[in-house]
């Protein structure tokens, strides 16, 4: 599924066996999760992600969870930092192993630790798609310095929990973490390389060429594939 | 449609007139949205708004107009301000006159002057179908106190955008205007009047007894009516 093309409902119904109507609730669901964009009479098609998406992305995930952190802030205990703390670390190696699909599931982790402390399901629900169409993309290739930034900003979130720094921890995430601009040369050289320069095309194309690589491309893909229907 | 009861689609799509492959979709998005629950092989179910359901809301409003209004807060031009300030005025004119419907839509307006200067397309997605959630009863009549509150929460934003003032902004927009604590007495005579004393209900009561209020009744379900499908 390349952005910008049409799908072919028929064709998708006859090869993977199912019939219209689930077919049309995926499709449905997709677009409303701004995957797809189901136009009437002309069809469905696959969208790009813009900088525009993005940036909304990241303002809206950055607000919901910088409210999600202040409304669990006076329930933090012990065993949630050890948690946090536990799991920066274990980041920080599958970084040094270069293993990003662990290093993807182990992030997730991290920010469950205080969105699973919130009782907002509906909260979750909004955010959980949009961090799909922002990561589900292994193959595009990890920016190690932008990861290991990510990194610093949940040690200094760890930071502001553990004194209670209400004010340091609205800053870090909202105004750092998902501040678009603060993270826009990551941004941008992860989304778009052929518009930031070779250097980072290069190494995106040489970090692709590992076998470790090339399988968790494919697992990427299969995980995109079955999530369309 | 009252909350709890389950919708028979057959009878629905015979009345109407309309097949079921439309109706699927609209359910669909209504579950999405909050409205109704789906429940594979048991049918589809009206939602109740319960307390958690509108706490929820109010994080989520609150945490996303708040990251709009900074978003925008150096684009605020003297005409918007003027704008706000006109529209505020008009507000308590319709309070005075009692007209809830003519305030409900003044209030939209209101927040549109800073939603609409914002470029996040998907924000405003998430935030009109709480609103509705929320907004969509009239005929539970209205507590002019609470919205004679509103209007003051509106003035001291006016204020904050009109100083410069970021953090009375935030200050008034998340802490207060859409904070369920502060807002919590007003919500709970507002959704619960049978909870919270007689003084409400009967105030409710004698309110939904007028003329006008009855129209605004029958015009309120009508919408809900044709939203349903």
């Amino acid at each position: 599924l390349i952005p910008g093309m049409a799908i072919n409902m028929n064709k998708i119904s006859q090869e993977l066996g199912i019939s219209k109507t689930p077919l049309r609730d995926a499709l449905l669901q997709l677009d409303i999760e701004g995957f797809v964009t189901i136009s009437p009479r002309r069809g469905v098609f696959v969208n790009r992600l813009t900088v525009e998406d993005i940036r909304s992305c990241y303002e809206i995930i950055g607000a919901l969870e910088t409210a999600a952190i202040l409304s669990v802030f006076d329930n933090i205990q012990p065993s949630h930092l050890e948690k946090m703390k536990w799991l920066n670390a274990a980041l920080r190696v599958s970084l040094k192993r270069e293993d990003y699909q662990t290093y993807y599931q182990q992030n997730l982790l991290f920010h469950d630790v205080f969105l699973g402390l919130s009782h907002n399901s509906s909260m979750k629900r909004i955010i959980m798609p949009m961090k799909r169409r922002l990561y589900d993309f292994p193959s595009r290739g990890y920016i190690k310095e932008w990861e290991l930034s990510n990194c610093r900003d949940h040690d200094r979130l760890i930071d502001a929990f553990g004194t209670g720094d209400r004010a340091a921890a609205v800053n870090v995430w909202q105004n750092v973490h998902w501040s678009f601009e603060s993270q826009e040369k990551y941004i941008r050289r992860f989304y778009y390389p052929e518009s930031t320069g070779g250097r980072e095309t290069q190494a995106a194309r040489a970090a692709a060429g590992t076998p470790k690589q090339k399988r968790q491309r494919s697992v990427g893909r299969k995980k995109i594939a079955s999530a369309d229907v």
